[in-house]
């Protein structure tokens, strides 16, 4: 894409309403729009990154059988009704509205009692079973603040999977596939090193559920972490004397080997037993001609949480530093003495040639100081950076830099596309 | 897919509460599910076809230049106080809710006035003009009734692309342009043929706009159409006596010429002038330095709606017969005689062969009888069912029926992929 044409621009002060720095860098950067507190809009860029990390999820998830579909956000209270959750004390941060009819409906604050009702049309026997079912759709909660800039919000896109199995032997197995799932996917997008399983309370549906937590010091968690035997526990589990923590080997361990740190929780995985199933008719026949509730587990990944964590993880004073799996683009081209027909020349058979050869590239062809062009360069995060202008070309090379690099080198423009996968491998 | 791992069923019986035949068939055949009235979710075939109109319809948004990002559903009350559309004696359609610290807010209408004021943010220049931006997002209408299926729902996502120019004459360049794009959008998913651009009158910003009117006659309004001539215009702007019949040479025509027929409103396109860039304050400064209004445009396609008029142009009494560029999944495999070693094995080949080929595939596997399998395969409508059956392996050969064609053939084993290839061609 030529920069010329991105309808975005950069901010060198970030909004005095920001405390997190990513949503701090993300705004400067032109990659997200405040609508209000906990509301942010995509711009081009930042939709790019959402959209790959949406695909790096979509592709784990079919992996271990999901069948992606689509539910809605408005919802009818009679389902809620049924499980207990529309009263505004049970669940305490529902958005509703009123239909012309006046009936009360909800705005999707999540959707288990929906797909469990959607289900239960379609499932009889225990030949249907196990199914697993997710969707990328709009949670919508009514948060008293949202100070944590992307991730903690009022609106946010989630992947949520539900699953569906006959029996605890079938749930437990699918919830530990879904768990490597999650390990690859927080791999994938660059922040496995530091993204944690944590033994946490399980909420109103069972004792225990596993949350993936990333440290970082804008989180709102705090954790202990044993980093070399990647074991780790939230505070609220750990305070609160349940059984469990033999399965993480903590019984015995010495906890002053556990570091206290803040992270953000990207994703949970839990245990809903039959409490939806039995509440809203979700049953099937055993082979022995027997009903009986579906076993369900719910997996829930943010992917604006995730994307705002991504930033927190990789970034530094100058700006984001996106891995490559999710950068809105894999080079920042840059032109210095743009107005040099053999400059220009050049940077546009590079911009095609990297384009050709699958590459991604974000052209700064304006018309702007060099100064300028770098400080956007730092702060946009493209994983590499290459420099065309008039002092390299006179040598016949283009100037590479990693932006996770300190310094950078210069290639040959012959040998432009193996140096760029050089520079990527 | 494997069509017996596909969590949906089909159903014999339309919900009696559906009057579209679109909806009946799409509900019977398991694409979507209805939450309320108005209100319906995308299982897996249906999402798949939706996301291949999707997938269609940014190919050209992005070739005329669109940049796509994504607003937000909660939208602050104060920018639509400033155009004066708050107020629900001006908008009668929306839903509003509150957030905790009492403010009410509103769920997405539209999207004017977010975009202006979010643009007002980056544009000060002529040269930071002209810009196109879209997105695909959720609208939410409170329509009192809402009874043509997916057609006119409460909620429903929409591709809306706006147009930001300097000029008028910039402004109807790109307009055309757009409603080029838009007819090669409709001819791409297959009503081209039956979809007319409309003469309409413009509602509150402009005396005239254009709609994309599909004929169908489960449509809601009423247009009056010459085939031949492709020429097009809506009851209510014959009716009003606005000038602008002559565009379409209509002021000389014999009216008598002019068939009145059912339609549907699949997409339309209309000048926004400077209503909103005006009460926003999005401004540019020419190049003598004169601060002006921004000239806007909107241009608007509803996926569900789109998604529904296909299903209601292409079907029979037997169910839906999708076109290919929007199908589900190219063929539909079935395997008779599922039992029998040497047809299971070769409709496992044949499954795999037609994948490495590039050419999707639903497979039915499962134990059923050759009428059911057929009766669910008229249902879904892929464009290309594929028999193979102990009967047609005895003779080396593969059944062949296009879901369009009254009578099937019969191709060798040996000759599969090209066979398919010449049918699809």
């Amino acid at each position: 894409m030529l920069q010329s044409q991105l309808f975005t621009k950069t901010r060198r002060e970030a909004p005095k309403d920001e405390f997190a720095e990513s949503a701090k860098l993300l705004i400067r950067g032109g990659f997200i729009h405040k609508e209000m507190a906990g509301v942010y809009d995509y711009l081009p860029l930042g939709l790019k990154v959402l959209k790959k990390i949406e695909d790096i999820v979509r592709e784990e998830m079919n992996a271990i059988g999901g069948q992606e579909i689509l539910m809605t956000t408005l919802q009818g209270a009679e389902i809620w009704k049924k499980t207990g959750r529309w009263d505004d004390k049970k669940v305490d941060n529902w958005f509703k509205t009123t239909l012309k009819s006046g009936n009360e409906i909800g705005i999707a604050n999540t959707h288990e009692e929906p797909i469990t009702a959607m289900l239960a049309q379609f499932v009889d026997s225990y030949r249907d079973l196990p199914l697993y079912v997710y969707q990328f759709q709009t949670k919508f909660r009514n948060e008293l603040r949202a100070k944590s800039g992307i991730m903690r919000t009022r609106e946010f896109i989630m992947k949520d999977l539900y699953s569906f199995s006959r029996s605890e032997q079938e749930f437990a197995k699918f919830y530990n596939k879904a768990a490597e799932a999650y390990e690859k996917i927080f791999n994938r997008v660059g922040i496995g090193h530091l993204t944690f399983r944590t033994l946490a309370t399980g909420g109103s549906f069972s004792a225990i559920s596993d949350e993936f937590q990333t440290i970082t010091e804008s989180g709102e968690d705090i954790i202990y972490v044993n980093r070399e035997k990647r074991i780790s526990v939230n505070k609220e589990f750990l305070e609160s004397k349940l059984p469990g923590l033999d399965r993480l080997g903590l019984d015995k361990m010495d906890r002053s080997k556990l570091e206290e740190v803040r992270s953000v929780e990207v994703g949970n995985i839990f245990p809903l037993g039959t409490e939806f199933s039995e509440k809203l008719g979700l049953t099937f026949t055993d082979p022995e001609g027997q009903k009986k509730p579906v076993i369900m587990g719910s997996y829930g990944i943010g992917l604006g949480r995730l994307l705002g964590a991504i930033a927190e993880v990789h970034h530094d004073e100058k700006g984001i530093i996106w891995p490559r799996s999710v950068a809105p683009f894999d080079v920042h081209l840059v032109a210095l003495d743009a107005n040099d027909t053999a400059v220009s020349k050049e940077a546009k058979n590079t911009y095609q040639a990297l384009q050709a050869a699958g590459i991604t590239v974000l052209f700064d062809d304006r018309d702007l100081s060099a100064g300028a062009k770098f400080a956007d360069g730092d702060l946009l995060g493209m994983p590499l950076r290459l420099v065309i202008s008039r002092r390299s070309l006179a040598r016949w090379q283009i100037e590479l830099k990693k932006r996770d690099a300190a310094t950078s080198e210069y290639i040959s423009t012959k040998a432009l596309i193996p140096e760029v996968l050089r520079a990527f491998a």
